[in-house]
């Protein structure tokens, strides 16, 4: 299947208007819709590399499948998390007797995490699985600082530069962490959002616009089909990246008058550009966001049909230390806190005021969204308007060019996902059995 | 089908003892058991009127349709509370930038309330959607202080008052907001509880009867069907009203003596009498209660299959607006607290002492049985007695004469409902995420 | 079916490596594969004595049963504890007029508990069902001081003692309570753990090896079938002991020297013996721990497929009331400390330091392994070694002499357990309601 793009019934038309009525009706991306739980075969970020120092180990889920890593010698390694012996999760408590090795708490069978080869069983030494069994392990890269995972059973993977943003490619680049979130929503939901221009509209109140004086559009789209540029060699990145040229300042509203944040009325604000991508599987690219400069990313790596990691990055090209140390004091003191806050004023509400972090609307406002979508088909039952013109695109490209779609497979839901959002959590124990945060 | 009033095998059978065999195995009220989520095509207090001030929106669900209300020049309307674009809550941000309209929070949809029209897109002004995208809207009637809203696709729905309790029409009747609370149980097993009077042994022990002195039976029951009056015209309203000639006053069980509180040994209390009907879809009257010339309503209202809205309301003919303030400082300061108490003492076993409302205890009961009627079919598993003649009459009149039966269309069961009772919250956010409560 | 004993392609095989892996791939157990809620027609220990006092009344849930209990003139007698009626839990709220007798709450049917027999009806005296409905019971024992309850339909039961631990039925044997907890997992992995003497290595940092100087071995395990007794008479008690030759004290692992807690290396520790058997249903006891002449037991009875009860006890043999009291005297103040404790610090990793009990973690542990077994299928692909020789051997027997598997039945999985791990409460009432432990 090739893309919506060559699509003999949408040639010769331009106006993005009419090319969401085309495409709404007929949804020529049933396979973007059969996606609920990821891709399969594709690179995802999981972690910040600063989340994981030397020798140590942590858990994750990503697509449905739950994951140990450890650092060693400075390079990231991944192992399913589930003992071949009786299935405990070893990061439930991590016992490590050398630096290449990690054991299992509970029968004490351990592997060499670089190629999940059982060395040693600590309660039956010289067993006669050892030398014999070899667990299950994943591919990992490290670039940039973020830590990326290969979900899949390609071998070997395709390069993991085929599906990371380009920009966040560049040499030279800076990347700083800013938030890593678990947020309870399908990640398709989060990729559209986050792509999504119109919803600037709900971001008005931010309390980013009282730190910083950019003027920010109520909503931002393309009128035509040849602003949308997609990238879509044979091999990957595969992502679309569009040229906004309608922007709103201002509308009038059943006799009200709405404005955009820091707006000057005196001035055209026409000159107003921020290049947005969205790549596959799961990466935005913002060229520039929060502020001049500075480059936005972010994923929205599927941890269960319900729930995404929110990972998000500031960039910048630096040169030297003393930039790069320069550009990192800036993020923490200036430009993380605007995006994401761990713990706003609960009395105020959701984005309004300065207590939250701009971002933290999006992680309340998809969780808004997951419902609907997941449990009343809103796939199939959503009525589109222009501004959704890029959703569609990015449907229609995922749905051409993903190497397959993830399914549970010999995994099941983890239980013990629960409202308050505490999610897999292999550290889970007494502590959390008694009601607090673990 | 016609009720089982007329049913031939039943003809002649005056003994409600007698009765209750002969319908018990039969169960001639097979569209009731379907009706697990409400009946369809009936109207249902939701809430009431003092609860949505001008100009202020809030949502609900009922019968499983999650409803926003807005409150216009004075008149209450009602949309379907999930945004045609992409499934948004309005009520969980509500945002109106003018008296007659309410606008999506996340694109900026305006819709106008009083007939679901699109008036204008905030991010697309002008957008070719406006004027042509009509959103669903509910009927909704006002009456006496509590807002009913019509559940179904009649058009025109039936008049109100075909779904109300007689006397709460009675002209000249001022109506006093009780309580309104949310429920875990099926609303059937509360509709039948609160009519079913031989439940007024477990209550007993209420802190009502130290506060007030009237004698109330360990249970009362009607001894003959003409002791039941069927309200079944053509129209509705359609119910039951019960004239109850058995009143137990004192009993022996295996030796010990058990008298029903107020009891004076000394006196009869023959003369004891309390008027109760039960109508559809889900009200009950009872005249009086808890104190003469008091008028005492309830609603059950379906939220979903688990829960529902318990409603109630205290109710006197007044003349002028000097009796009706003298009625209702009574019932705030007197008559309200015998019956909902926000607050108990949870040290305190329920309904025991006189720390709990005489109703709260009924919400504890309805959600013990709820369990195994919803689960283990206690439905067809019971083993009904004399004093349930009269539930067994108001299946039967439900099962003639509902509308129709209410399933999930294109709903489904929302998450979030959970077990603290929190239920459906389209205001739940950051602030019920860290576990407090909304 | 016989069990896996007589299997002729295992005839003449002695090594436990051998059978391990020859076992393994044919699964020759499959009824216990399907004995998620447990074995049908067993006797089950379900509380201890002293939990309930003359005159009391508890509920509880075992095999997906919901029972209540009494006890009257010493005696604990058993019914279902769903009201006939409309399906109360008598346990709810217990009301009891007479030794003899429980009331229900809600409508005041009450039945001798002795027989099940409906005696009276506070609300309708009587009535003419008084006489004629007989509740469900279930039959009790109570012996040496545990209570053991009957779920099945065989009419008499066997007797009790076919399904107890055989030292546990020593004359003279004094037993006392140390733990009763409801923990989440399946029962099977419960009794395996248990038994299982390999992850004895998971408890090798408990504070229990600070407190008292006995050594234990990482592991332990027999290296022939004959180590292994099969308890397999006509009528029961049904087990299996074992005498494990092959302890493993040290271990090198990838370079790190891994050493038994309380291990001199001046020493040989090969007169370490203690003798551990499982009996069905699921009662464990080892001779001796946690100290030289006393016995540990444990049950690990099943409340519904994702629960247990797991009970712990200690027992001596006792001479005269000054013994016995001393016994009782060590085990509060000594002994039970050291397995169980309420309270641990959660700022502590569970199992590591003084502040856990020894067998807190195999709550935790288990806890661990049931999503991967009941979700995963584990059963299927668990991949054993020489140590879980018994495990297969246990498995087999259960496979061969169950009475029967226990199924739902007209019983449904009780809503209300919460990942809090409160599980079951008929007690649960608006004190819980409001987030607090019951
Ligand atoms: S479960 Fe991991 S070693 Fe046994
Ligand atoms: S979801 Fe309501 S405007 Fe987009
Ligand atoms: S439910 Fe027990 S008496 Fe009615
Ligand atoms: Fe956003
Ligand atoms: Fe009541
Ligand atoms: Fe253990």
């Amino acid at each position: 299947m090739k893309t919506g793009e060559t699509d003999p019934s949408l040639e010769g038309v331009q106006d993005t208007d009419e090319l969401v009525d085309r495409v709404e009706r007929r949804k020529p991306y049933e396979p973007y819709l059969e996606a609920k739980l990821g891709l399969r075969n594709h690179w995802y970020a999981v972690f910040f590399g600063t989340e994981l120092a030397e020798g140590e180990v942590r858990g994750e889920m990503v697509c449905g499948e739950r994951i140990v890593f450890k650092r060693v010698s400075g390079v990231v390694y991944a192992l399913e998390d589930r003992c071949p012996h009786r299935g405990a999760a070893f990061s439930a408590r991590p016992e490590c007797y050398s630096a290449n090795t990690l054991t299992c708490w509970l029968h004490g069978f351990t592997f060499d995490v670089r190629d999940g080869a059982l060395v040693e069983i600590v309660t039956e030494p010289g067993s006669k699985l050892v030398g014999k069994l070899r667990h299950k392990t994943y591919p990992v890269r490290e670039i940039s600082g973020v830590v990326f995972l290969f979900i899949g059973d390609m071998d070997p993977p395709p390069p993991v530069d085929q599906d990371i943003q380009p920009k966040f490619l560049k040499p030279g680049l800076v990347c700083h962490p800013v938030a890593r979130n678990k947020s309870r929503a399908n990640w398709r939901l989060a990729a559209e959002n986050g792509y999504d221009a119109a919803h600037l509209y709900a971001h008005r109140n931010a309390g980013l616009f009282e730190q910083i004086d950019i003027p920010v559009p109520l909503s931002t789209f393309p009128s035509r089909k040849d602003h949308v540029t997609e990238v879509d060699g044979d091999t990957g990145p595969w992502g679309i990246v569009k040229f906004d040229d309608i922007n709103i300042w201002h509308v009038e509203v059943d006799g009200t008058h709405v404005t955009a944040p820091n707006v000057n009325p005196e001035q055209s604000h026409d000159n107003w550009e921020i290049e947005v991508g969205l790549f596959m599987p799961c990466g935005l690219e913002v060229d520039y966001f929060p502020a001049p400069g500075v480059l936005h990313f972010e994923w929205y790596t599927p941890i269960d049909e319900d729930h995404h990691l929110y990972m998000i990055a500031h960039a910048a090209l630096c040169e030297g230390s003393d930039e790069e140390a320069a550009f990192r004091k800036r993020c923490e003191e200036e430009l993380a806190p605007l995006v994401w806050r761990d713990e706003g004023d609960p009395n105020v509400p959701v984005g309004d005021g300065p207590s939250w972090g701009f971002n933290n609307f999006d992680d309340w406002g998809r969780e808004q969204m997951h419902h609907v979508y997941h449990y009343e088909d809103f796939w199939h039952r959503e009525r589109l308007f222009r501004p959704d013109y890029i959703v569609l695109r990015w449907r229609m490209l995922v749905a051409a060019r993903m190497r397959g779609v993830q399914t549970w497979g010999d995994w099941a839901p983890t239980r013990g996902w629960s409202p308050d959002g505490r999610g897999y959590n292999p550290n889970f124990g007494p502590k959390a059995r008694r009601g607090e945060k673990p």
